[in-house]
């Protein structure tokens, strides 16, 4: 399932078995007081392999590649612990993964995303590539993919948001050593929401986090518990499966 | 209102009023049996002008670039007629721009959209331009923006398509002699959704038209009147000025 | 004759014709204190229409493209309301353009200038696509290209120069609500020579305009009419259509 | 230790304490018959952390990035599974994590490269960086570095080669679970020397591993064991960590 | 004189008394049945030094760096023996040597060419250079700079041309040894003009110089001598002198 | 021998004798107070021609292509006297000349290195060109590749440095008139190890040259004589032929 675990010749055979190959891309940046900054990795990556187990269950063939940490989070910089690329690096990484798996023999590629901002990033790097490269690339973010899911889970907000009650609750599920709830009162009630959202109608700016929130959570983590972390991800890699072995989503471009 | 028309000395003027620039983005390409290539480009620019004095009429001032027709249309190649660029180009183009505008001391900047290919390198370019130069810079896709406004118009359509009802509609409200409406019986029923849309949950992927519609057309162009295309332009143009006015939207990064 | 009018069935037939394809290249830059920045391209696209008219009236087809408004400025910048891009935006634009236009057919290519500070970005560019591209790209200035009928009807002027007598006759012929006659004093007498010009030889430098003239102009705007302007339309698009009808012009590279 | 299992204001109070900052490079591609493509991923991460626990036992502080497994790896690529990137993007992300780490305030950068492909790659990038970022940059591949120590522990190589004696035996220690010793037969003997080496004398060809190796293995997995790898992690970061340690080796560039 | 033959102290010096630094830029590119390749570095190259002795002469000081023989010479690659760069590569490394020069307190740049293909590339940096770098960066061909001397010592052509009388001649005076005229005569007669010379006005086209002249050459060889190569060298540097202690040619951009 | 002085139809029947093609990559660097700056492209363009003339005494052909003088040396610009590029323009440099060398039908080339500051880069450049020129290309840089011939010839340094014993000797025995050596004194004796060496094992770092050595000076030019300088250039010359004449070097990639 994990490509980094497997061996050239299993690697061989998942070409051969037209495997879709799945690539999370996230980041590591800050996530408030009590979180640590591999969040968007660490539930990137799960979440891709859950998917993956999902789809081999229903005789379909899935492999994911390591997580790509280094994804574009100026918005986050002022904080501390954040790493972050420009465009074009992170575009010729991504390319660059891509076009190895292509000549390889594998013809169906997913971009999985857990970081807010890489979305338009990858959108715009699926817009180029695709033409190129001539194979289908399917390219998402999981908690907008999932969102019916997630939202059904969640008590207290509508949907994911960041070091919120949903990142919180995941990494309690499978990290909870490095969530330190007795610091989550620092991250309580100070985030003020997007501009765009409140002008709405798909007016768009790009905003520090700190103009928005001075503990750099949005959302609220105090209502996370490892129980929900886990349907969460249960959900999410249901829904993820559900979608990626509709057969139509791989036709041709 | 407009940049192209004023002398040096009264945009110099423009400048210390603290104007907001717009400027439009859209492209060249194929638009159906019946319309010209112009289309994306023609409504862009109406749009961002009518929305300038809309914002005139409020007491604050906007003016309007020339429309960049140079925008990203690979997935209307086939058709023919069609102008594309690739995402360097477009956004050094779209980025020369803006540092020429900031230079002569403008603060706020619109990038107006009117051309569904761009949207997502716009957004992209929104990204990597704000934390470079500065200062606000608002991106939206106009029937994005006016979507409620241009759904209560539309008769046969929820949403603007290509070369569909809304398009031709406002075509024919201010290039009559270039629509050929005896030519829209070829465009009639022959598109099918967007594979995404299909799957749904914000999966994405990059597709020709061609794959999805043989005329080039998605919508129903027969139901355009030019009536409604006036009252299309009324309702856009109101809802533009009604964002861009709201000081809120404004904020520094 | 103009491409954005055209629908893509109609540019299909023009490529099969084998028409030629305009691309007329200006700017947005200071026109002095009389006249508007947009005078290069609302110039470098009237005359190129009226050369494509010409063309069709010898028999031949040609199509031309709306003009790029966004050229290579920094010599105007300090007099504000220019817009400037930097060499790779400009040239990646125009390989954008040229690199689509063939991709429907087309076979020949016109890099029509309208604007001082694009001619060596435009012959590099030329040096460097035409090998790349295989296809005869010709490109000429207008100014230069029809330099003896535009010296012919000039009465102060050997030769057009920057807001002078010959562009501010043709604006007062296509757009003379936009003419400041009653600014034109300003610009008196206050242009120097360009310090290569001195020298001699083939001398060059790049000179900020600023560094010539104090009210951005040179040459002698007072002596301006419409009829002159008519004039030098005319003359200028017959010497244009007698160059781009000559075969030989299109020899393959 | 680990970067990415820390939260930001511990990552910040990292950067005040002048933190020693370890990227570890590294690559996934074929290891040979039994060997999974994570070898050098694993192996440079595993060094990185050990050799930071090691400084910190010293009374200094290192912390340690996610490894980046995007190297180069070209010359590998014809046996499937394997992923690379061209040098821009490989320069663009290194570069990218870089100049993140240093905008925190840390002031110490180690580029711990952990696969032979990358080494040169890395050499230029610190050439290039190091005057331009201004602080101290620290690179080498590990097995050069700790080489004598090496060298004393291997019985049947006198260096690290690629999925050998050496990179087996550290599989075995921290992943016996991935290592296929029944398929280890298949790697038997059928390496040749490297031409350059051959020839001598600083020569330098890159040539593909195919070329020198049909099993992708060059040097013995036989004699390998965890017993060894075990030790050869001690070594190794023992080596890493005196030199780390070392004042002499932190001078301004 | 010559810059590579100075010490680092020397050059310093040079700094300090506000030298013109003079960078011959040239090609390696057939020159017909007759001369060898170098001819453009070599004249180049040598005029450049020439025109140095005689500004020093005149109690200023210059300084030539050596000749840049890697120019623009696609239009001759397929007589084989030429070196061509593409146009980003040019720019790379015109840009890196004066950025040097300026660092070491140079204030004064001449770009002097000896090659036809390097022309409009060379303006072009001139252009994008001079704003970025603060500085008079002067530029031309010195053939076009003397045109004048050079047409009274020609007899059977009105300038320079390419392996011609003034290029053999020159060489005859410097490089005897190299010149074969006892194969001048497969260079006889068969060059035809330049398409845009036929259509005239500025009109410019890239041509290979194959679909001119059979042999490479371009122009008449056989009235070459060595006392007119030596005139010509005389001349030369007389009239760039002349030009370069212009004071008028130094005023800031 | 040397490509600058023969004709294209000479070079045409090099290519067609599958003659080595030998480009030595050098600099225009400070060089203590004694020597000038051009001493590395001198001694890398001496060493490449006589290597060549000993490859054609035994049979087979070499042709040397001029010294490029545009290297990487921002670690002794603060010296005066240096020229130096980025890594990207250098690069560009370094393929447009073998792309156009393999064009001609060339097959095997050698990037001959006399600077120290470019061999990171030269292996970076082999490590990207040839898997996309498909060709061997050789690599080395003069003095390690006959490391063992320089040692014996010695008497007070080990190995070749920077403005020492062995590059002085080497210039007095080329260009005596160029060597100061009564300035020879201000070098003395104030050098420092590299840090690197000092704390040993592969560990790199880049410094400035003035970081260790005020005169810019490494290593003992006092030591040097004529002689000693003409029998470094013998043996160094047959230490390359020798390597170059070895069919196995040749091998395809």
């Amino acid at each position: 399932m994990e490509w980094r675990r497997l061996r050239a010749d299993q690697l061989r055979d998942m070409a051969r078995a037209d495997a879709i190959v799945i690539l999370p891309v996230a980041s590591l940046e800050q996530h408030g007081p009590h979180l640590p900054v591999e969040v968007d990795s660490m539930l990137g990556e799960t979440v891709a392999v859950r998917a993956a187990r999902k789809i081999a269950e229903r005789g379909q063939q899935a492999v994911v590649l390591p997580v790509l940490w280094t994804g574009l989070s100026e918005h986050h910089m002022s904080f501390g612990g954040t790493v972050t690329l420009d465009f074009p690096a992170f575009y010729g990484v991504v390319e660059g993964v891509c076009r190895s798996v292509l000549r390889h023999g594998f013809k169906r590629i997913v971009l999985l995303n857990a970081h807010g901002g890489n979305e338009n990033a990858l959108r715009t790097i699926t817009d180029e590539m695709t033409p190129k490269l001539g194979v289908p690339i399917v390219q998402f973010t999981y908690w907008y993919a999932a969102a019916a899911a997630i939202a059904k889970i969640l008590e207290t907000q509508g949907a994911l948001m960041h070091a919120c009650e949903a990142e919180t609750s995941m990494m309690l599920a499978v990290r909870p050593e490095l969530v330190a709830m007795d610091r989550v009162g620092m991250a309580k009630a100070n985030s003020t929401p997007d501009v765009a959202d409140v002008v709405g109608g798909g007016v768009y700016r790009w905003r520090t986090i700190a103009a928005r929130s001075s503990s750099g959570v949005i959302g609220n983590p105090e209502a996370a518990t490892a129980e929900k972390g886990e349907r969460l991800f249960e959900a999410i890699a249901t829904a993820l499966a559900d979608k990626l072995c509709n057969a139509e989503l791989w036709e041709l471009p």
